[in-house]
């Protein structure tokens, strides 16, 4: 279960990336093949696997020219097709990878880990980057876990204080974590501002919050990156400084889901390099539908899974 | 004489990089060597040159770091050291390029060619890129001709009718003019949305106006780059949707001034791929100070210059 | 007809791209459109198109991580599976892209042309790059040109003489020409040399004569990058120094084929940017295989076609 | 001391990098401020820093553009101009880093961790790279480190058994480690066919050895890139097949020394994400020339350094 799950269920995606009713959504699979087309020779029944939810359609202007993740016509499992929180689910054998060691509740986050792994393939940061993430939900922990392994020399994360920054602590996902008081945050962020005059090589927004989108941009060094990747409203709207973008050099990247990094992210996860352990900290069946999603708005709820009889 | 020069003497430079007074303007300068230092063999006196403004100090954070554009303590000749409106003006030969075939009243286009390289070198086009250009201002000019050189498969020109498009039609620096008029921009822009419906792999906002960065985003082909080229207010805002940075997979680049791209803004120009003829249309003397920034306000300069007897 | 299809007949091809028989060759196609399958809404009866001979599994280690060019279980047509020495063949919709203004004979271009679009996607020559081509056959009369609007900003053509090398130089593929006599080509090349002494920023072998390719780090400027860019024999080898690759900091870059740049290139040839008039100069019918295949090995020959009633 | 320092005393170093001489030799010095230049405040009396090697000459036409790294007039502190095997030494400050934690003993491996940033800069592993790294000296132990925090999320290291594969193994510099027989390493190598038929998306030779050299490229992936990061004499040569490079679609790219890595080096030793304790295994003191000389070609140095009285 995942955050744009919620704006699936209230119906309040953004235009950029609409969902499709009546569907099934569920867009973070785990599960075991019990059945493969005839043409399958990759993969066995019997295996357990996780499944991309975007398939792109091949034929239309963006997959003509080798860009499959802008596809006009992209299918996506759980959001504009049928998805995965149903007892059986039926999906292409190129968005079905298998793993080895990864619980299922571990596996969960494969997907949100492969939607790092591309925002981490746009944004290519320098070696030795120093970087900070703003957020410690399921992104955040995944993005400041992939950015220690691709160039971050010092990560910080930033965050609110309860069950997901005690997570970011106790596994590690940064080399410093600055706990920011909801009402008062101010402070503390003038704090790591006098600590890093010079801000960072790369600044992740993922808590979602335009507010902290807006403010993100003050600690991006000169010549450095702003990622953005929060799940934000359609109306929700960002006020920058263009001369601060021109004068400081900024880039801005903004990335949401994927294509292709399916493999990459099982390496990752399957292959212990992130540590996912803990993360799904919420289980709940089917039919506690509302529950679950009720879950996902408390504070000590870092991710809430669904799971079914085996 | 370039727009920066208009807000040196206004004294209103974003606070991102400020003017330091008193001060001799003029960061533009064609000239001939009259006298080289002693270390000096790479130039000799007589030569005729254009010399880039900005100097690091090679030994800040950034310096060492191996990024001199952003120095901490860049000198930039004409804006916050004694720079070129002078009969002699004094550069380190590090930032001295010698010139063939420009006119001196072509050459000054150099200073504004070697900040396009250098946009040019943070957006990296791809191979047949679709790109629109707005301005037709120097800058515009520069850049709408260095980006047919580098990716531009197809380069549309939009901007206000006048002298400025005349020339850009003339020079052809575009495959494509959009002629907007200033009060009803909307149906020609509308037009263009029509024929490019999937918008432009790169859009360039070349004419510092706020409301029209703004809305640049809404051409920007999913994937794509906007590149921000103008110079703004410090107090000028531009708001967008996070939603739509997001969805569309938009990279947002911007780029101000160089410190290396002298040699390659002399290989365009002096080498005659980029057309420079015509851009430098009004003339004035150093004592006509107030009517050259006067003139610079109209809409029938393009570029104005100061001479001087030679 | 291209020079891979020398190869096909000969039954030579490299190990790494082999050929698999009986076959249909002919991967260059250019045709009308008599039928359509029944989910292909992109593309109508009676278009006139282009095709890309490389089609994807989709489902193999490198296609499940975006990068179908390395596809091990590629299908080619012409190569692998049946081509388009026929008259009708057959291709998925994916492959198929509409053209409007090339003659069949211009548009049989379009093939060597994705590549060539291919490669400077993997070189991606900087702004303002000095760049020397080997080779004025139909490939390097492509990739100059295509290398002009990619950044290089001084484009060299050498290559000995003959009906390609004036072909070069009546279509302006580059900006100078080096012609070099057979048996003598080292006084050129020592000029060329003299003149230019700092080497070149991207320097492409495009003749597929191994001792050409072993030659061509020489004139690799230091930071510069090679291209490998003809088709050799599995035999061929080169001796290289480490020692030179190393000190002077240069890049190797093989490149042969692609699967997503038919767009790219039709948007250079059909949109008149690069320019194949005349490259097609030799016409055979089918029935004339034998003597096609002769003509191409001989100098006159610059790209020889099989053409079929109308 | 360097394996360059090896070919320093020889006189044998490659005519692409060449030493002056009579000469100081040393280039990886760390040592205590005892004055400073009266321009200079980012320094003081007292601090223990590192300096690099490397100063360019600011006005050559490789700085020129901007590739200070490329310098014609480059001057390299113990090969070209007076370095540190010397109670006293002078560097420019933009050259002095300071230092906080690392000991004297392990500060010495500031530079060749500089020149293995300065080669990561240059490869830019993708996210989720598999990497094996040929040799286990200085340069293997550092460059394989800093790709698993660089893009590497499979680091394998194959090297001769001995004192520095034990090392590379206790400090877990890989993630798995290939012991060779030297005299039949094949066995082993076959095996790790065997495990990776799609081979590595980056191999780095690290040794020095042509032969190893030329057999790296058959481990590169398809797509892959094959990085030459030992030193190799003049008269060596590799052989290659041009048909591999090309139908494999490899990349080939050479590297030594840096000029701007410094800080990037510092952060990754002095910060402790890379652990060079135990490297600098021998020591001698300036006297003891010879020796120290001698026992770099032993098996069982890691690295040898020089110390002096304090």
């Amino acid at each position: 279960m995942c955050g744009t799950d919620l704006h699936v269920d209230a119906g309040d995606l953004p235009v950029e990336f609409p969902a499709k009713y009546p569907l099934i959504p569920g867009h973070e699979p785990v599960g075991t093949i019990v059945a493969t087309g005839s043409a399958v020779t990759r993969l066995q029944t019997g295996q357990r696997v996780v499944c991309g939810a975007n398939t792109p359609c091949t034929d239309c202007f963006f997959c003509l020219r080798g860009q499959p993740l802008l596809c006009s016509n992209i299918k996506c499992a759980g959001v504009t097709v049928a998805g995965a929180f149903a007892e059986y689910a039926k999906y292409p054998s190129s968005k079905v990878v298998p793993i080895n060691n990864l619980t299922d509740k571990e596996a969960v986050l494969v997907e949100p880990a492969s939607c790092a792994a591309q925002m981490l393939s746009r944004v290519r940061p320098e070696v030795g980057s120093s970087v900070l993430v703003f957020g410690a939900g399921p992104a955040g922990l995944l993005i400041a876990q992939m950015l220690k392994l691709n160039g971050g020399v010092k990560v910080v994360v930033a965050s609110l204080g309860g069950a997901k920054m005690d997570l970011a602590k106790s596994l590690g996902v940064g080399d410093e974590f600055v706990v920011l008081e909801g009402k008062q945050p101010e402070k503390e962020m003038e704090r790591l501002k006098e600590k890093y005059p010079y801000g960072f090589d790369v600044v992740v927004e993922a808590t979602g919050v335009p507010k902290v989108l807006e403010d993100s941009i003050n600690y991006v060094r000169r010549g450095g990156k702003l990622a953005i990747f929060g799940v934000y409203s359609s109306e929700a709207r960002v006020s920058w400084s263009p001369s601060r973008i021109l004068g400081h050099q900024i880039s801005i990247v903004g990335s949401i889901a994927e294509v292709i990094q399916f493999p990459v992210a099982v390496d990752y996860l399957d292959g212990g390099k992130v540590n996912v352990k803990g993360m799904a900290n919420k289980t709940f069946r089917l039919e506690q539908w509302g529950e679950c999603l009720e879950s996902m708005k408390q504070g000590d709820t870092v991710k809430a899974v669904i799971v079914f009889d085996d």
